[in-house]
């Protein structure tokens, strides 16, 4: 990472000769000077993916013509691309139950600018952490969400995730299962962290389940959600050694420590354009 | 560790009042010095573990006469027990296929005398290994399994085993599935590698699996063989980090590196007796 | 960990037949109930370390009984000994800068009682982080330190620290090098946690010694303070692996949460009473 | 990792506009088709490093004609540079004393093809090892190292070393310091692993040093022999975790297998053209 104002382009097109040469010819055409970039060709799918972090100000015209020129580029090789300016903060909103582990983390990375991202609100079930989010002065909506209101309950957050122009909503220990419809309007932006290292022990209890099973090691997974539970792509996943002596509230102990780190990496990763799409599974330049 | 000639004695019971008091005073009566000391207390079960190292040539009286002597005591605190001698290494018989990479270790682990064990033989349905075996000095079975044959070479393998007097039989990347009737003449005496982070990706080609499901860790798991197939209980496991870069036979070659590691580390428990059954859980005094 | 009232007895004494013997025979006569134990043999010092954790109400005394009635078999033994009772929680001490990750890590686990301490104070040579800390009803002490009034402002925080009965002051990123009286005066209570991986990169700017010598792995120590600087005894260390595509910014970003880390699990076992000192070394009986 | 013929080119070059547009428009000029790039854009040095890996098929031409027509680019780019053909073996010299570890290990992988390399020979100052080194049909040679006789030894390990036109040499606990003059006729060609996390704990006995110390975690280092001893170029390294349980054998016995992952890493980085010098660091593309 580099203190410059920087345009991230983020593309995957199919494979063939010339990719890189045609985008990067594009950009030293025009005097751009690249910071960082990452390429990855996948054999099974047959796709190139490539991340390019250009200097703003190398550049002799802003993201609108950028845009403009590079899209014929983009029309020849049938990419999936974006450009983002890294003056223009992603907007976050956190959904939230009671554990305050997960959101300590974040606004503490928010506070100190090392997660330089906007939170336009949290969301919560519970009015348990709303103190200390306001205290942050970041406003709090309390959606209780019941047997019977569900739906109701659903459409409010997504029409409060939409209000706030949001680009990702991260579900920080949120204790509720998403409806299929919002999965599925919001795909690629709906960013979860689940308590076991998936595909072990999907569901409810996850720590039980480890303890039970008498494994050596538990873990915790950052994924988008999808309609399917806790099967959606995985961005980040981690693991800590445990051992005999440890309880299920031990393994909750030392489970929240890596909840924390792979949540605060997978959604590093992805405000910063770094993760993309390759059918269940995703690229990750790190 | 400490390079004195020591008794070990492991013990399982009900918990209760006294049992430290009661063993650890049977021994001091008798000037033992007690070099290493561990101790669980499970919960759930509500029985409690110990593992005791002495050294031999503190007490004033050797193995038979303390299994004798110490008989009461067990008797009282209904005790699952046992002591061993440092003296009197474990026979460990080793079952390969094809794949070299556990096999070296192991070798090159009894070599050196990190694992202080005996090799009475090896045991494979292929020949490919049979000169390095060889070379070593260690007798070299070859009992081929085919689809027609499988149950008597698999007794074959059950009466080699015996008449070697082993203690213990190492599946070292074995690709042959054991029968029930050898899994339950030798329960809690067979120990496999399994090339995943069970329980995630069991049964054939979990690396493809891993590589499907876009894991970003894969593991590796040691486990007592059970009828159920990779559902005994686990004695060691690890994980490695990966990324999308990295193709099957990537997750093949830094597979091989953990199954190795966690192998030899959980072998080394169960011949220094740090490993006893509690359910289908184990308590690994490491 | 489990969830009753406990007394906790932590001794070491010179090596000899009849320790274990001697303190479980003790316990037992009086039926109580030991719900963990732990010990070390260290042949170097050929000293004795255990830690006995007996449930509270099984015993027919309280502490102040206990101290009286052990007291003959620690001096026979030769003892240093203390113990404690779960239901006196530890006061811990809080010293901060302008770095705000290590606090609201520690707060967030003391508000969700992980961590099960009383923070009596937060002591700060700044006052950025004064609202924070008062926000969640702990007091918060300024206490401003320039070149010359050195002297003047560690008195004041030596005279905080005996005033609020603290058991355990925490340099939690405090950027301010404790004087030898203070060290000298607390020993064995004082507990910093250093960003890099001791011995490697004493002293000021850890991460920038580390991308200068071109490290692949940064990490994090927490150790009791003592006169000469990062030389005291160490708790805990952790590492994380970087590389060359990281600035020395994206090392202290890593490194924030290894400090994290490292500072929680190395306070935890000080408050459980799990940390003996052995010479310049220490037990940790996790 | 993937299956066919490649050219790998790796360069490096002072900073500026428009490099990846030449060279990746040179390739595509040519229908050079690119399986695997990587970059980085040194800030402090101002370099650019790249690493690109072309299929060898897809090019008109061979090695000779494309270092030819390549030239003058690099030329204009003021380019180190280099590029190696995958379907010619790197050519690894192996040097050990009397410890086998990572030398079983080596040749594990060398077996398996795993380390896709040739060993025209071993070198040894001990005969311990040599009969294994046969068994596996590699040529043996003894160069006893003495009080009296280095310079003529390390004269005839050089003499070797060129004879059999071995691209690099690695020292596999190889306990012998090497001449400076040797050090210097092979800068970047010779690779040791050094059995504690540097720089932490250089020269003789680094377990001993960290058992002093205390440290909770012991490590090792793949580095670049230098006239400076342990103070080259880093190439990779790694951690384990020990407690105050362990004795120095016991550091040993844990030290061996991180030794020798981290020399096989160190290794198939160097002999897969991932590794360049920059300084006294290193860019490593995995």
């Amino acid at each position: 990472m580099h203190p410059h104002r920087r345009y991230t382009l983020v593309a995957s097109c199919p494979d063939r000769v010339g990719i890189v040469a045609r985008v990067a010819g594009f950009i030293a055409e025009h005097q751009g000077w690249i910071l960082e970039t990452a390429h990855h060709a996948d054999f099974d799918s047959e796709r190139y993916f490539m991340r390019i972090e250009i200097k703003a100000d190398s550049l002799p015209f802003h993201l609108a013509e950028f845009r403009e020129r590079f899209a014929p580029i983009a029309g020849e090789f049938r990419m999936d691309w974006r450009i983002s300016d890294s003056a223009v903060k992603k907007r976050v909103v956190v959904l939230v139950s009671k554990q305050e582990h997960c959101l300590y983390d974040l606004l503490a990375r928010w506070q100190s600018k090392e997660l330089d991202v906007e939170i336009p609100c949290v969301i919560s079930n519970h009015r348990v952490l709303q103190g200390f989010v306001e205290w942050h002065g970041i406003p709090f909506h309390y959606v209780p969400v019941t047997a019977n209101n569900k739906s109701k309950a659903f459409d409010e957050i997504g029409r409060i995730f939409e209000e706030v122009h949001s680009d990702v909503m991260v579900l920080a220990r949120y204790m509720q299962i998403l409806p299929p419809e919002l999965c599925a309007a919001f795909t690629g932006r709906l960013i979860n962290i689940h308590h076991s290292f998936l595909p072990s022990f999907v569901g409810a209890k996850p720590y039980h389940q480890a303890y039970q099973r008498g494994v050596k090691l538990i873990g915790a997974t950052c994924h988008y959600v999808s309609a399917e539970l806790d099967a959606g792509p995985i961005i980040e996943q981690d693991t800590v050694r445990i051992d005999h002596g440890d309880s299920v509230d031990d393994l909750v102990r030392y489970g929240k420590d890596i909840e924390k780190a792979v949540l605060a990496r997978g959604l590093r990763y992805h405000v910063e354009d770094r993760v993309l799409l390759n059918g269940n599974r995703t690229v990750v330049f790190r």
